[in-house]
């Protein structure tokens, strides 16, 4: 147990040796995927579309062609090697790359003059384990490239790319930019997919407390409430990026796709909005579960409370006559014992009466 | 039950999927509401109005009359065709054709340099299942048309249009921004009611407390807080529009009608007021709530204790006088019996006084 | 029961009925104030003061002196056709009418390059009831006039009318912008008694509490937070409006009276930073009841406890003995029972230092 | 007792009486220190310093040097009128010299043209009531002047006189601008001590939680709150009002001497966050005490089902056989006693092996 | 133990006492760190490095080589007077050195025109008692020249400092401002670990809460919680350090290196947004503990509550049957002792029928 709690310190101190003693903008990849880096371009422009894929950026530079939009995609990041050699290719920023392979960092945005580096989080839900999967994605966008960087291959940009391939010819009109906001699109639109799930399972929850269900349990609960904390840390900060962008006006980014910035800052503030009221309804709920354990409780007390209302006088009543006194003149009387017992009964009677109008049952 | 429960993300799923795989700008319907789509347009000017219903936009174009005020009311989004039709006449962007038709979205004003878009929600009081409803209103507004999206027929414009055709000639004076903000007013005005119908749950559940009521269960007050929420999440965004629409000096509104504008704003300011303060006095509820279960069972406690506080010792002593020992001398002294009653009776006496000193009852 | 709590919806409803079908800048009056209409003007300037009170505006048009500081004062919100009179003798946008007859409107300040609209609450302490009552009033402050309008006669500005009408001429020299600022200062005057109300009813129920009163209900704490809600409703929106005027720089306020509107500012600041402090503490007293609940709760189970422990084993023991077996040799010596009692003593000692120990009583 | 809480409303009203019927800019002044108000003039320039004590602003006037700096101290605030006659002297607009007496405000500095208002606490710990004292103290500045106005004659600026008259040249170099900043850091210097008093009462009270003391209460917890909440009311006025200084670069501030308000700034968000943790702890305190009282309830309770449901069952069995049927065949079993004994003995065991397991004991 | 709570407040009256009767900027050491002060001089340019010790600035001032980089690392702080040489040496404002000196202050930027002075906190992790120890750490950055302040030798820059002295000539290339900020990642890339070990005792807990163990306190709770409280007080301020650092462009920032400071920035947000992630989870942690602590008084209840239902009305049958009136029939009855037995039996049979659908086992 105490083994895998460690890991977290374990896998940070790790990451950090394995970088510590190296100059800023070394690269190193922190994430846990396996698997072989691999690269494939598309280079497009309205009236034609190649796509060449290859294991090296060497072998594959002669097909990147100036001029042309090129959309280097790279899965994998584990050869970082290949990476720092794809930066140099298109000349971006060691810090960048290193920003694209740290995958312990938070969705970001940077726009130097001559590139745009966009890094968010795919997120998407797994049901086995109830919870919010995450992996990085970064794109860095220059006049006439864009390069994407994922951990694992992923089928998300495949129909992007079939579009590309395959479209009408309108589909590659646009520069680098749309398509930038394209696949951004379709990562966000995923978002509110793992929204929905989560949605579902408040409501769940909620309806599992309204049958006061045994399944409800507050580490539930907190579950559920921490997925929502880390969707919040994933989504304010590309929320703030994608402000800044709409703000600042780069140079990358046309004007009219502008427009199509702002509609992604819409979706983000939709989701946030969401989320936000997703935290205040978690909150009830944890306060409706403590309220159903206080309820509990009181139902449980009332019963005991109520048999021993009953029960405890009348007990001490019976134990009166079961002393032993030598002089006890009642215990001759041949009534005594059906009045006794007429007695317990209109006693019982009474208490019952009183905790009636106390709403007691 | 789970079928219920999975139904949001079926439904985001679907509509996701309905929409994926199209461009964006696409146009698909995400609401529920059935019904064909209608088109109504009102065309007038100081001097003179004109009214007309057809199905068909091809058939309506003839009647939009340049350099006069044009109302297109478009009722039921269903035929999205039709809707493109009309974003083409009027010369509108296609994304603001989509979020006209994308219900999941907030309200939120966008301008572009030839139109303005508004789209927000109606709310109203459902007293069947005491929840907010909402529906989504959308308009986009040019030099000289105004088109109003609603996804079902409304009464609530039916007012409007009557003036117009049949009111005084000054109605008829102003642009399609004072009507619009006609429209808007009227939807606004609306929140104040359901603000007064949620009020009213309040004043209810707040009496119902006072009384003990059993009636107040904490999913009422659960189901009262999310309409809260719901509410909030509703109004925020347009609250935020509303204002940037006050700053941002768009060309389509006219100087005098910015004044009306401010009105908007302070009636949102208000009904957002008001939302914080319910909000505040929920929590206060639930705090109450959980005060008066607990005061339930400092209620219950007491009466077991007082009971057994008294009778438990008694019957302890009535123990004793059964015991079966050979050697009882007391047994047999005959006012053994009545001195052991008393006595009880002492300790009993003692007991209620010493529980009365501290207040139990 | 349900009857009353009905009628905020209704009210609201009856007054949306009222203006509804009417065009906006109608004037309704909201209010629940009764009584006729009445006007008075003081006209002044340094060197003389008139006084007029009529009926009618149109009798007193002939008394306004333009040039001269005119200060009409209108008593009753009731006659609305009256009041839309007096706004077109002093060209007033009908919009700024309509605020100042809404009563349920909040405190705001608008300022049209002609006129500055100045809306806010005089509260009231009420002691019959321990509430806050509110009145709207509000100004219409113009070159050479200011328009007050109260909702029911007025005590609170009576000093400032006779120190107009008999005072040293040094009071009549300031302008309009001068004498309102005098008015609202009375006004936020009296916040502070009834800030001050508030906080003996907090210290009355925080020396309950210590006293473990039973006069502290969390009801009432409930209502004393409602107060509190109240009033930060009221004051945020008038602070705001405040910080607006210092910042906007209107052409209606002098640049000496902005010194004084600082000062107001000040006051006002000074009265949300005790709200907030009452707030916090009654925070804090809501956990002190249910802390005390707690408290009593665990002392009243203690005492159950302490009974429980000792008499049940010991009524056990005498169980033992009262049982009729045949064979129960120890029945028969004759220092049994004696040996059994002082075992029970001792049993009970040990139960009694072993519930000191723990610190039980 | 009703007499005391009457007070704070009562006080209120008496100031608001004594200062209502006079214009604004009336001297009135609200705090409740008694004595004479005393002069103390202090001129001084690099060369040269003079000191002079007169009761009486008139006879003093003559000794206030143009050109050199004038440090005039004003040492209770009873004399209203030697107060105004001093405003007089160094022409201070009215309104500021009522805020120096105005006890009541917050801290605040204002900046007109030509002198610097500056009020704040001084604040000091109490141990007689474990409390919070506050005295008002201001500053004027003036191009060659500073008056400071205190409430109580204080030992806290005599080292910073002592050093005026006696010290080195150098510190009487800098004009009244470094002097205030040297006063006010004094001030400051005292909420560190304040704050420290604070922090050892909150780990008093952590440590009695720890040692479940029963020196804790819940009451002095709150009281602590409150004295938080009491040194955040008169903080943030005056972090904002430095704040204000930092940036509008007031004429009266020497560039210099900016740089020491930096520091001022920087003690007082210091503060600030202490605060904040403090109340962030203080609010974890309070949980701890619930907790506590949970924790203990849980164990009494737990003694009690302990003890109930080892000896209910078996004085249900004794008083099985303590019935008195006359066809009891097992009574007359020679063993049957001491069967029954082995049995209980067994019930007893089982039950405590069970309660074992669950961890009650 | 008094006397220990006491010191923190004595400890502050100390350093005050040490620090009063001098005049601001007078420099003050009031840390615990003992140890001399050591001095170590790295001079580099691109061609050479070179390095020297010395305990005293006097000896060391002829080694500073203006016009190339001159890093000096001052360990330990005790020696004032050494460090005001320092300062004079290199022209630094005493205020400055008052900071660095100053343990008490917050982590802070000043850009004087030709200094940059930052003061931030080295955290790490003490396993000892599970708690966050600080340690200040000051840079005064001018044009050629780099000052750091430590209070204890730290194993933190030896990398950097062999890096220098050893390592490629590439590294010696850049100024003192990137120097600095090598350092100072250094710095927060600790923070990155000290959050990692705070991450693990949160999971550690949450483990702990799932197996309902009973090594969960309060108390560890509530020190895990002010663990994230100091965290918290440390980031903030110099996260808005950076940010003004950011954006005020100070001339001794090269833009290169200004990119770089954005990094920081950046690992800064992203260490604040873990850390108001761990205070919700954090307060989670505390809700589900007092959940459990209510589940399991609920347990005990219904345990004791279970065995009172069945065995209290039976114990009173069998009180019927012990009394020792003359008349009861039925005791001679020869079945009614089975019968007895059976209807006791039956009721303990319903009884616990009815509590299994109450799922109360």
């Amino acid at each position: 147990m105490k083994k895998k709690t460690r890991s977290k310190a374990e896998k940070k101190m790790r990451n950090y040796r394995k970088k510590s003693g190296l100059p800023p903008g070394s690269l190193v990849y922190t994430g846990s995927a396996e698997g072989e880096t691999k690269l494939r371009l598309i280079s497009f422009d309205k009236d034609s579309v190649t796509q060449s894929e290859k294991g090296n950026i060497r072998e594959m530079a002669g097909q990147i062609a100036p001029g042309r939009n090129n959309w280097l995609s790279v899965t994998g990041l584990n050869d970082t090697e290949q990476i720092r050699l794809i930066g140099e290719q298109f000349g971006i920023h060691p810090l960048l790359l290193e920003d694209a392979l740290n995958t312990d960092s938070f969705p970001k945005i940077e726009d130097t003059s001559d590139t745009l580096f966009i890094s968010l989080k795919m997120l998407s839900w797994k049901n086995e384990n109830r919870s919010i999967a995450s992996e990085q994605i970064s794109f860095i966008l220059g006049k006439d490239f864009i390069l994407s960087f994922e951990e694992r291959p992923n089928e998300l940009f495949e129909r992007e790319r079939q579009r590309l391939l395959n479209g009408p010819e309108k589909t590659r009109e646009k520069g680098p930019d749309f398509l930038a906001y394209i696949l951004i699109d379709q990562i966000i639109d995923n978002y509110f997919l793992v929204l929905g799930e989560i949605e579902d399972r408040i409501e769940e929850t909620e309806m599992d407390l309204l049958n006061d269900s045994d399944e409800v349990t507050p580490l539930q609960m907190m579950h559920l409430k921490k997925q929502l904390i880390m969707f919040r840390k994933f989504i304010y900060p590309l929320r703030d990026a994608v402000r800044k962008l709409q703000r600042d006006d780069s140079a990358l980014i046309d004007r009219k796709t502008l427009r199509y910035v702002n509609d992604l800052y819409d979706h983000l503030q939709n989701i946030i909005q969401n989320l936000e009221s997703f935290r205040d309804i978690t909150t009830g709920l944890m306060d409706l579960y403590s309220n159903s354990l206080s309820n509990r409780l009181n139902s449980i007390m009332k019963t005991l409370t109520v048999i021993g209302a009953i029960f405890i006088p009348l007990t001490f009543i019976a134990g009166i006559y079961g002393m032993n006194f030598a002089n006890m003149p009642e215990l001759n009387h041949p009534l005594a014992y059906p009045a006794v017992l007429v007695f317990m009964l209109l006693i019982a009677i009474a208490m019952i009466i009183w905790m009636k109008r106390k709403k007691w049952f």
